[in-house]
Formats: structure tokens, C-alpha cells, sequence
């Protein structure tokens, strides 16, 4: 089902719809009142206040439930917000989630590529060690959803996978132009670096850490998953010295201990691989605020201040067609 | 002419052949003597000392000069090195340089490559404003035989040549991935992000900063360069605002300010060409940094030590044929 | 002509003035209503609210409009502000800027003192390299109004000029105490210092960075001015040595590269000048933090919380007459 | 076997005796030679030099081989060596390790202590839990002879299980003071929080670093062993969410991310479990950096310059007795 | 007097109490209200609305003041707030300061471990130096009331003496475990380092910093008041180099610079001390946060954001019975 | 007695001449010896070898002591050497340090401008406050001769008075600049900050810490004895508040508290003389290190290498006439 543009809605409009609530805002002075914002995976919206003589008709709304609202959009200081006539909690089973939540959308050409690429890979022990995920259905099944964070680079559904096929084209891009470099082992790299975040996220509703995801972090959950998949196997579909490989690529992926790798890159591939997922989640960072207008006064072409995903930068909405017939700016 | 392979030199081999003067190293206690330190663009070998008595044998002989030696190989402490009987400054006119000094080896495949995807530009004042240098027969003359730095990463002839085509590729790779990147904008960052290097390094002899590289820095002149090439065409080949989007790609390249950008990547091009630079210079540094055998003890698979271009860290040379029939490891 | 003097403004005053539009400020819960902050050459006041009703009053006036106002001083909360009988928007031709901006006041002083100091300069080509600037009228016209930053130190009309009169006295106070330092050349580094502010910021209503100045910087924005001045004549005023000694004045006068110096000072001149700009800048800033009432609860010495222009230092208002017959503090 | 005691060697003595060869040592400019570092469980002493006709006679001996000498001590320059009449290499059959390494000596005390306190563990499933390490006779045999890092804080046979004793009586101490920790848990994290120095370090010989402790660092190395240990038992000595708890105290025991800790402390037992384990650390190394004579210029207070343990501070010599009778100083 | 336990007071309940006015809040929009926030040492909460026709009745009413309150309590948003009658400003006469505040309680057993450790020391001199301080009543008095912190660990009255029992604690456990240390100059240091708060923090109402801790710091005043007193006794009770020793505890106990530390510790007892002073500080703040309901959303096992006293980490309420009969966790 | 000049003599030259002993360094490999490095006001120099044979010639020499010498320049490898053909130990009383060390040369005018500063002030408890210290006969003889730093900037005799001359100045210059900024006070700040080092440094020999300057520091030092002096007077010549205005100034002179300083710079005096002492004590360095004609490769423009006292930084010596007739550069 195709869930509602919010961002099209003219006002007036008149909604039916289900939302996914993603904050629930008390808000006011000496009138309290509180506010809920609603969502689906094409954008966001708020409500008008509900009064405190309102309360009884939000009981029970928190943050991550899905609701049914019937309503009328209104203007609100340059804004529209969603005059609510009801609203009821719908039960878990009626909810359709993939119309709710923020989506890569259509991920079977990500499944495409990378099973393509696990296809050519030349080292029969390296496959089977990634067929213990790739193969799995169930695998296959959390990592087409996962997002890759909660709130950062790829907060999707399915960013997880996107975010994977990314890391493996530009690793893949970057090993090529190395003759020392293993291309298999490095799209190994690309395929298990983030696995720890199965186990590190919630996405059934809000995307939240889970309390393994927090206390123990997703580099060393995936340490832990790889650890003993490989090892349940009789015989191991590789050796200790190769699964030390493997560990070692996960391990040091973020780069540094100061982002959370317990140890740096110590091998060709797993620099290669620390720059290239460093390269997707970085740049899918900078896509994400240069379309986000809120970070804009209006067609100001810099953000209107340091953007937190950017690391306090601004972001500078530059271009030009360079005079190429019917070119992308002006 | 093919250079004598040093590496391959056995005992008692005679040389009679032209060599760059790499080191000049006075040593020894209360006898002391001077080492010269040769080196050609397969490898370096010391000499025998030249004892006090031999002063005169040496005199004039300096970093950067190039000798033609007569002599003989001997072992040394498990090294070699090579007794000298005659040697005498080459004078600049007789030098063949190609063959004395580390070289990325015939450049036209960059070239090649380089010049396809400028052809392929799809933006007609962007492909003029590379024309400018990259059409210039004294711009490629220079820019094929220029290190990439004195002593990290690419520090051969050539090597500025070869780490752009590097860049170009992976952040070329990396544009792709992102509807909303520029791929022409892209190239063109590969393309102009180190031209300042030119005026920051000299090669006539030993790898060595210019005056300008170290004071102003090859960010800034790269940046100088390019506003006075484009701004002595009339009219110039691009808007005032498509120059700020060139410079700001050359200027922000280093990412950080602590790195010498003296400005953070503000739009989707300079944050690929960031990344893109990074692992280019990174990874061709680990390459560097497991081929050079002085790092190791022997077979050991871990570095003696913390390794300078790696940033202390220790490397390791752990690989697998993973199953491959004829693998690279066993 | 005099701009009102609203610290002074009495409870009960009328007012019939031009303001500056500093902020625009929608407030408020369920009843939303909002505020303009209105401000001139000599401090700041806000508006009683507009309510939702009164939005046609206010509509078109945004940040950096100027508004002539027709209205009352009232008391609101141990704070004035002024209740709007009526507002309007003036049209540009209309607008007496300088008393409208916060300012340095007269600047003949700063300009009798730097041209004095020119003209006692002992280096013919030092001075002609200055004179391309400082005996532009179009310069003087516009460095004189530039401020020296936006909400930093000197956000003043006329600030540049008056920090770099600062910036000159410390930096020759300093040189006079070395033998070897250059005096005439570190007088020169304080007055191109920062000339690339000029392009860096906008004074035509609120301060405002540029885009340049946003994506390149004033420090290589000076330098790209230097470099196109200098060689815009000919013969040029400078060898190309002493253009370099200039340049690295620019470019190295923030002193570290993670304070945006694309490089280090290397000169004793360039030394000079990075100590003698941090003083005035620091210095004028904890002048200002420490004049500003709303930093401190009442009487209370030390401020009330780390304050962001000191790098969220506390300020301490402490002093004392020490005995003097008539002291500035009891 | 008592090992002989190197410090109290008198000039003329005869060794026949076995040594740990600490280094091999090329040295000497023209007239090259070699000189052995040998040590045992007492100290260190250096032979007198083998010139290059002595090769033969030390050929095959490397850092970490044991050897046993004949030989006279003789003076040279303010210190000794041993003159070498004979050496030759001990086959590993041959070779009694205890008294040739640095030793924590008697373990037997630490041992007591530590089942003494795992004997009186009020939680059931946690004392189940650690005894599957420590009631296992092939992890004591390896505990209690694993230094605590090679070169650091403990690095002596042994030096694991002393260093275990003293943060599980530091953090105990801590512990108590504060009624929400639980004693039982901070204890059972001072037990596992260093089990991955096991795979980290070798000590047949010199201590040495493994490939997996360099690659994947001691902490993961023991998240792992932890993870492995407890799923082999069926069922489970405890539940998922107490694994999860003693996973998390292992891993962030290192206190913060840039101190290779994958996540920093979260929980009461975690923060003590960090300080304690540092003050053993750090307090460990001072008292090692006061001890070594060779930081100190014969009687001086201060230590001649920055200690690389201590991070570069000095070390102070100072105190006093104060007043006591028979005090231990004057 | 048992103070009113504000945390049991039921909706409905009268109060007719004393309370410590913590902040004095003006709020709301258009209709601008003020809000007080009352505690004593049981807890805090807040006043209903004084809108601004209250203003009157709540004249002269700032943080800090004590004030006498008759009201009800009453729902507001899920909390409970009193609906006041009437309020009065108590005068400094009336107030029982000790119900008012957050206080660790009798501190009596802090006292009886402290002076039973002081009987216990074997060094006369050292013995007579802390009887300056410890045996004055004076000192007793205020040192038992003073809080260790305005706002972070320990903020209580007491606070300070339960901070220096928890140091003394932990460092003697320490020292227990190094031959090397003097149990009685750590537990000297123990006693000394944090004399300097005295002079650096008010409780007579809030707890403030003074003008000396905020412009000396409680490190340096710590050392003066040593100084002084040390020197005001004729003899002094110690020699110049153990008064050494002991500034030197003082003055290195925050252990770097960048922590407020002149010197850092370069004493194994210095070093003894800044790891228990840490622990003590540290463990508390962690104490503090589990315990504070405010940063966990009802039942949430990790706390809803980074925690400012935690350095921004998140705090986890992980624990478990482990089986223990009548454990404390489920 | 003007001491002998050690640059100037020339190869053959006999000297029979007292020198201070710089390093006693023991060198060589199978044939061990020693050399001397000799010193004095003018430079430095070094012996030829004392063989082993020749030991008992310089029984007894450690660093820091004066010995007379007699023999003769020699040659040693591009630099010269003294042959020693007799050397004695001076006995103390025989000793004159003024020539023997490196010294700023006649102090009387840094007196001169310092007394007559102090003449001008307008505070009289300012002024009897600086007298404490500046009008004894005993300070100020101390004060004359005290380096700046072991090994830093002005670390020379007499170089502490010479660096508060300068300190003064800047900090005056900068002060005249800002309205609110007292001068007395900021005048008063310059000549305490610096009083700690006398109590800091041994200058009877070679510069040496002292061991109070190395466990509490100079800045902690500084505040000790102003506190006594100040407090030793009756009545005290200046208020609690003065003396803690004093005392802020000099415990937040070095800026951060990574620096040292335990409490940053709150006040504008104490602002201001921060940056006049860094601007001193930097410039200085850079004078130092472009003087250091062994920073450079004969003419080189550009150091050889990152120098130690710039904090790793190079030093460029390019500087040019600017076409001044008899200009100081070509």
C-alpha cells in the first residue's frame, strides 16, 4: 500500500490514514497542552495542541505506536499542522510497516549486486564463510530491513543493506587500483563489517539501540555473531588464521580506537574498507542535510547554522550546469 | 636506458654504473669515516667507508648529486655493500635521470584514462577550465613527473600523476552511489586538488620542498594557481561562482582544519573528493609500508614496530589464498 | 544625525525612530504571538508582542530591514520594551545607516595613526605594496565600515579598522623589544592581515558572512586579493620573495592549523603578528563580556555562567583603586 | 633452582650458568661487533663484545634463546660484563624458565586470596560462572604464569595474576563504600577483565605480543573466550542478560574509547572495575619507574628526565620518615 | 527536626513548612507567570503559577532565600506541585539549615575512622601537621557541613568529609598493596587534598562557588591555607621537605594538567591518591545518576541521553539476583 | 673579565682558560672515550678524546663544574676541537660565573625602565605592594641573575628580569589600547607573574630545576610568596581583595590549563598579560631558533627539520631590504 504523501497535502485537505508517532511533545505555559508528531516513510507532520481537557483522547499515545487519525490540515505560522478529529491506537497487527517508517524503498538491486559479486568471488573458503549470512533466509530477512543508525547516515529501513552495497562499490573501486590488494577479502569486509547492528537496532516502529546494541556496541556484537556462526559449523568453513582476518576487518573498521575500534587497520584491506565505509556514511550524511530545507532559510545557499550529523559544518548548496544544455542550476 | 637492479646485485658482482647520492653520513667514534648512501629507482646499497684518509676521494659529493661508481659488493653484517675503487661526480648535462630516481613507470595508461573522462565531461565551461592546464603541453610536461609528496605517500616521479588518477577513480566510484553528486564536478576536484604540489616540490636530485611549498603550503599555491590561470583568460571560461566551487573543492580537500584545510567540505563534491584523496594517500601508504621488508623481522607477520606514515601503527602481513586453487598464501 | 540613545530611554517615552530589525521572533504556546528585537548604533530594545491578529502589521519585515516606529516605552518584567502604535519598512533610500549599527565611532583617529606610521616606513617597496591598498580610495572607503567579525570581537561598523590600529601598536611594541625583527615588515603584516574580511562579510543591515567568506575563508580570501593586486601592476611593486614574505604574514596569522592557518608562522615577523592579532581579538572580547550587563546577575562579581566569546570562561568583574584619590572602584 | 643473582656479582667472579639472551646487539663502527644482553629472573648484565672472527661463536643466537655460559665478570666503564670463555645454545628440553625471567615469585598467596573470595560469592550463578575458569587446572596453570603486558605495568611471570589480586582488592575496597554496588559482580569483573592477556602475550622465552593480541587486542580476545566459554556449557551457568553484564565490564575496562575500550562503563560495577584496574596499573608503573635506578643521576631526588611509563612525567624520590623511630629516611 | 518528606507527600496533603527557594523561574508567553522551585533535604518541587498580578507576593524571593509555605499539593502533567496560600520569607534567625539541604546525614562515623586512623599513624610529625587541621574545632565544624561540589559529586553538606573518607579508603587499600608506599603520607594526602574547598564553596542557603574558588580554585587554596598554617606554628611541626611532600599532594591530586592539576603527581603516594580521589568522585556521580529517576524513562533499563556528571555517557541500569535467595533483582 | 671568545678562534690558537662543563659524554664502541663539552658566556666547544688511559685526567669532572684548560684548536670534521694538553677543577671560590655563562649582558636598563614604570604608578597600595619585592636589595640581586627557563626561552642569565622587561611592555602597549583596562594593575601583573621561578631554578653552574620548582612548579611558587610576603607585613600593604587580584594574575598567566595555569585568565589584566607573556616568551624562541645557525643547512632558507622550542614548527629566514639603501638583505 502506498502510504500517504504528507508532503503534498494542501491545506484542507481532509486525512484518514495511519501514522507512525514519533514524538509526543507536552508543551505551554500556564495552559499546558501537548502536541503529537506523526509520521510515515514520505515525511512528518504535527497536530494542533490537544488541551489539557484533551488528555483522555491521547491516553496511551507514546512514542513508536501506530495511529488511526481523521483530520483536516491546517496552517500554523508558515507551517501545516493536522486538526485531529479522532485518533485511536491501531493494534500491532493491524499495522503496516513499510509505509510508515523512512525507506531505502525497492532493495532487491542492492540483493542483486552483492549476490552477483559474491558469485565471482574466486576463494571457495571466503565464500562459504559469507554464505553462512548471505544464504541464510532469515539473515537475509533482518538485513533488508536494519536500519544502518537510529537517527545518522541511512536511518531507513533497509539502510543497513544500502549502506553495505555503498562500502562494497567503493572498496571494490579502491582495492582495484592496488595490485597488493585482495578484492575478495575486501568485499568480505564490505559484507560483515556492520552485521553487529542486527543485533544492535530496533526498527518495530521508532528506531531505537537495543540494550546489547549499547552496552557492548555493534563492532563487537558483530565480532561475537561471526564468531560463533563460523565456529557452530563442522569443520569451520575456513581457518583460525583466516576467520582472525575476518575479525580483524570488523574489529577495525571505524579507524581509530577515539570512534570506537578497539584496534586500528592493520592490513591493506581493512584500510581500504575503513575508508570506504567511512565514505558512505559521510557523504550519505551530507546528502541527508543538504535536502533537508529545515537546515536552510529558504534559498539561503548556506545552512543557516552547523549541522550535528556534519560535525557542527555548514553545508553550502552550490552548483551550477556548467552550461550543459538543460542543466541542473542556473 | 634500463637502470642497474639493485636488489638483485650479488656478492662480488662489479658495478660501473651512474648512482644518486641519497645520503652523505659521516660516522664512526675516534677513527671516523663517511658512508655514502646510493640509490637508483630499483633500490638503495651503502658504500664501504671512506676513512679520513679517503676524504679527498669524496669531496663535493653531496645529497642530490649523481657519481658514477666503480667497485665491487660485499657482505656486510647480512647486508651488502659496495667497496668502492673510483668514483666521480656525473655533471648535470650527462645525468639520465628516469633511471636514478624511484619512478611510477610509464604514465600513459593515467594519461589515457584521465584524458577519456575529461572527453566524457558533460559540462561544457567545467571541460574548458581543465583544458586550461590539462590541454597544456607544459602542464603535463611537469605534472607526469612530480612526487606526490617528498616522502609519504607516492614519492616517485610520476607519483602525482598516478594518486590523481587514484583520486579520480574512487571518487568518480564514489559519485555514482549519490543522484544528487555531480560526477563532471567530481572529476574536476581529482583533477585540480594536488595542482598546487607543482610549485611545492623540486625533483631534480633528491626529493625536496620549495621555499613556497613550506611557507605557504600546496593547498594555497593550488589554489593561487588556479585564479590566476583562469582570471588571465578573457573572457574566462567559467563564472565567478563556478570558480568559488573549484576553489572551494582544491581549499577543503584536507578536511579538517588540523589538517591544513583552511576550510571543512561544505557541498557533496569536496566531501568525495575528501574521502577520495584520503584513501588514495592512506591505502598506497599501507601498500608502501608491507612492501618494505626493513619493517619486518624477516617472516614475522607483524611490523617491529609502530610504522611513521602509518601514524605509529604497526602493520600486518597477514593474508590467504582462502582455498584458490594456485592462492597467493599457503 | 544622532541615533536615539536607547539605553536612555525613560519608562513612558515616546518613540518616532528608525530601527534595525535584528531579530524577528515567533514565541508563544497555544497562543502565539511575536516579538521583534529593535536595535541602533547604541543598544537594543523589544517590541510588545503582535498577535496572530496583528500579522498583516508586521508582514514583509524580516532580519536587516530597517522600520520606522511610532510607539511607547512600557515596563515588562524588570526589562522596557516598546508597544508599536505603528510600524513600517523603509525603503533603502531612506536608511541612515550609521547610526543605525553598532560602531566604532569617529575612525580619523585610527586612519591619522596607521597613515602616519606608513610614511615612516623605510622600505621604498614595502610601502608601495601597502599604497596599492591604503591610498585606494575605494579601499579606505570600504575597510573603514567593515567589521572585524559578525557576533565576535569588533562586530563593529568601522571594528576592522580599529583592530588593526590595535593590531599594528601591540605588533610594533613587540618588534621594538627584538633587534632582529623587521618593524617596517611587521607593520605590513598588520595592515594585509585581514583585508580578506572585506570580502568575507556584509554590512548593509545585519552582519552577515558571504558566501566566499563562508567557503574559503577571510585568510585565503586576503591572499587571492594580495596576489591579483600585486601582479596587477607593472613592474610590480615587489619581487616575488617579498610578495612571499607577505603571503605567509596572511596565511599563517591565525598561528595553528586547527585555528584555520593554512600554515604555521616560520618568520619572527609572522610570530610577531599571530600574538599581536590574538591579543587584540581576545582581549576586545573579554572587554566586551565584562561590559555586558546580561552577563552578570545584578551586582554579582563573577559572571553567571562560562560565557561562549571566552571560550566559556567565566568572567570575574574584579578591580580595585588600589588607594588612588579618586579611584574607579571603592 | 635458585637462579644465580646478577646484582650481587663481584668483579672476577666465574658464571657457569644458564641466561635468557635479551638482545642481540650489532654494534661499532669500522671494526664492527656484536655484544649479548643476558638476563635471568635476578637482572641483566652484557658480555663483552664478539668481534667479527668471534662471529661463528654466536651464530644461531637470537633475542629469547637460552643459553648457557662460561665466563669471568670484568669492569668496563663504571659498569660490568661478562668476559665469554664459552656459549652455547640450551636445547628448550633443557631450559628451566622460572629462575631466568622476572617473576612475581611465589603465586600462592594470590591464588588463596583469590578462591578465598570467589568462596564466599553470595550469587550462585555468577560463582558458576567464574569458576568455569577458575576451577579449570589448564587456565590456572597458564593465569598464573601470563605477565600483565610485555613491557609495561606487571611485565613479569606471573604479573597477570598478581595484577587480577590487586584490582579485585582495590574495587572490592570501592565497592563497599557505596551501597548500590554490588561487591559480587565488581569481583567477577576484576577476574575477567584481563583473561584475553591469555591469547594477548607469549612468555616461552622473551615476553612477546601474539598476532591475535595485536590484531584484536586483549579486551575483545577476552570478550570472546567469555562469549565461547559460557555458551559451551548446557545449559548456560548464566542467564543472557548476566552474560551481557559481565561482557560489558570486560569490554570497558579500559575506561574510554581512545584508551581501546569499544564502550566506556555504564554501569556502577563497570566505573569501579575501571579505576581500580588503572590505579593497579598506574601505581604499578611508579613504583617500577622509582625503583630503576637507571632513571635517576646516582642520588638525585629527580628522575633525569620524562619516564616513558609514566607518560612522560618524572618521578620524585622524596620521603621522609618523619620522625619515626628508625624510620625510612633520614 | 525531620524534615516534611517532600517525596511522600500524597496528592491532597497540606504543607506548612520551611523550604529552600532552589530557583526563582519566570516563564509563559504573553500571559508571563513565575514558578519557584522549593527543597529541602528530602527532595524538591515546584509552586503552582504566580501570575503577574502574584507578583507582590512573592517580592524579595530569590535563590537561595529560605521561605515559609502554606499550600496543597496538587497534579500537574504527571507530577505533583503546591498550590501555595501564602509565603513568607523566613529571617536567617529562624532557619534550620540542616532539613533544608541535601546532607549525607550524621557524620559521625566519618569522624570516629577518620580520627581512629589519625591514632594510628606511626610518624610523629606527620601526625602533629594533620592535627592543625584535625584537631581544631573550628576546622571540624565547617569542614563536616561543606560539600565537595556545588552541583557534581557529593553536593551535599558533609558531602566533603564523606568524600574524604571514601579517598582515605580507597588509597590506604591501595597503598596496602605496595611495599614501596607510606600508608601515612597517603593517608596525610587523603586528609589534605580538598582543604581548599573550604575556602571555595558557600552553604548558607544554595551552595555557590566563592570569588577565591572561582579565581584561585580550591587547589591552590588548599595549598595556601597549608602553607599558612604549617608556617603560623613555631617550630612548624614538620621540615621544609615534608611540607613539600605534602603541597605536592595537594597540588597534583587532579592528576593532569588539563584538569585543573599545577603539577602532576610524581610521588607514588601523589599517584595513590589522584586514582582514589577520582574513584570516590567518579563512582559517586555514577551512583547519583542511577539513582535519579529523571534521567530514565520509567522503566528503561538505559538512561534516556548522555548524562551531563558522566561526561555525557549513558548510564545502565543492568543488574541481576544471580540466583541469590531474596536477591535484588529479578 | 671579558671572557675568552669561542667563536672566534681561530684553528692553531692556544687557550689557557677557565670553562663551565656543559656535558661529561661518554662515546665509542670497542675502544671507548670521552669527551668533554666545554662553555662559557661567549659559546661552546669540545675536547678531543680522553682515551681510556687518559681516565684519571678527568676523575672527579661532572656537569656543572669550571676547570681550567690548556691546549689547542684542532680540526675535527668541518668543526674545530680543543686538544687538551692540561685540566684542572677550579675550586668555587676561584670561580668567576659571569663569564662563564650564557647572560642578556648589563641589566641596568631593564632597571632603569622597570623602577621608573613602578615611579609612574597611581596606586599607592599597588605601589608598596610591588616595593615589597622591588626595593629589596636581596630580590632584586636574585632577580638579575635568574634565567627565564633551564633550556627555553631566555634562559641566560639575568634572561627572568630581561623577559618581565618585555613582558611589561607588551602588556602595557596592549593595555593603553582598552579604555577599561587598568594599566597599574597590568603593569603590577608583569612583575609578579614570574616571581616563582627564583625559587625554581638553580643558576650557580650549569641552569638546573630545583626540586620545589619540579613538584609544586613556578606558578604555584610565585603565589607562595607573594602570599607570605604580603601577609608578613603589618598592616598588609594591600586589601584580601587586592591580593587576590594579585594572585589571580599570576596563577592564570599561562592561559589554559593544559598549560599549567590552575585557574584560565578571568579578568582583563589577566588577559592581557597572558598574551604579552606568550608574545615574549615565543618570540623569543624564534629569535633563538633562527640565530641557531645548527637549525640550518649552511644558507638553506628553511630549517633542516621541525625545531623542539617552536613547537615542531620549521623556522624560515627569508627577509629582504625592501629596496632600503644599505637594506639588511639582498
Amino acid at each position: 500500500m502506498t502510504p500517504l504523501s504528507i508532503p503534498d497535502l494542501p491545506l484542507g485537505a481532509r486525512v484518514h490514514d495511519p501514522f507512525l508517532v514519533l514524538e509526543v511533545d507536552p508543551r505551554g505555559g500556564d495552559n499546558p497542552f501537548t502536541v503529537l508528531i506523526l509520521g510515515n516513510a514520505t515525511g512528518r507532520i504535527q497536530t494542533a495542541p490537544f488541551w489539557a481537557s484533551d488528555t483522555p483522547r491521547i491516553a496511551g499515545i507514546t512514542r513508536g505506536k501506530v495511529v488511526h487519525v481523521t483530520g483536516t490540515i491546517r496552517p500554523y505560522r508558515e507551517q501545516r499542522q493536522v486538526a485531529v478529529d479522532s485518533i485511536r491506537i491501531l493494534p500491532p497487527g493491524e499495522v503496516a510497516w513499510p509505509g510508515l517508517m523512512p525507506s531505502v524503498g525497492d532493495v532487491s538491486r542492492y540483493w542483486n549486486d552483492i549476490d552477483n559479486w559474491r558469485s565471482q568471488l574466486r576463494s571457495p573458503r571466503l565464500g562459504s564463510t559469507m554464505a553462512l549470512f548471505y544464504d541464510d533466509p532469515e539473515f537475509r530477512a533482518h538485513y533488508q530491513q536494519c536500519p544502518a543508525s537510529t537517527s545518522g547516515h541511512h536511518a531507513q529501513l533497509g539502510g543497513l543493506l544500502k549502506h553495505t552495497w555503498e562500502v562494497a562499490q567503493i572498496a571494490l573501486a579502491t582495492a582495484r587500483l592496488f595490485e597488493s590488494a585482495d578484492p575478495d577479502l575486501t568485499l568480505a569486509g564490505a559484507l560483515l563489517h556492520d552485521i553487529g547492528k542486527l543485533d544492535s537496532y530496533r526498527w518495530d516502529g521508532a528506531f531505537e539501540p537495543t540494550v546489547p546494541g549499547t552496552v557492548l556496541g555493534h563492532v563487537v556484537l558483530g565480532s561475537l555473531l561471526l564468531d560463533r556462526r563460523v565456529r557452530s559449523e563442522r569443520p569451520m568453513p575456513c581457518t583460525e588464521e583466516e576467520l582472525l582476518l575476518l575479525q580483524h576487518l570488523i574489529l577495525s573498521h571505524h579507524g581509530k580506537l577515539e570512534f570506537g575500534a578497539p584496534v586500528p587497520p592493520l592490513t591493506l584491506e581493512a584500510e581500504i574498507l575503513h575508508y570506504a565505509d567511512n565514505a558512505s556514511a559521510k557523504v550519505a550524511s551530507m546528502v541527508s542535510a543538504l535536502q533537508d530545507s529545515s537546515n536552510f532559510l529558504q534559498d539561503a545557499p548556506i545552512s543557516t547554522k552547523g549541522i550535528w550529523q556534519l560535525d557542527r559544518r555548514r553545508a553550502w548548496r552550490g552548483q551550477s550546469d556548467w552550461g550543459r544544455p538543460g542543466g541542473n542550476a542556473g
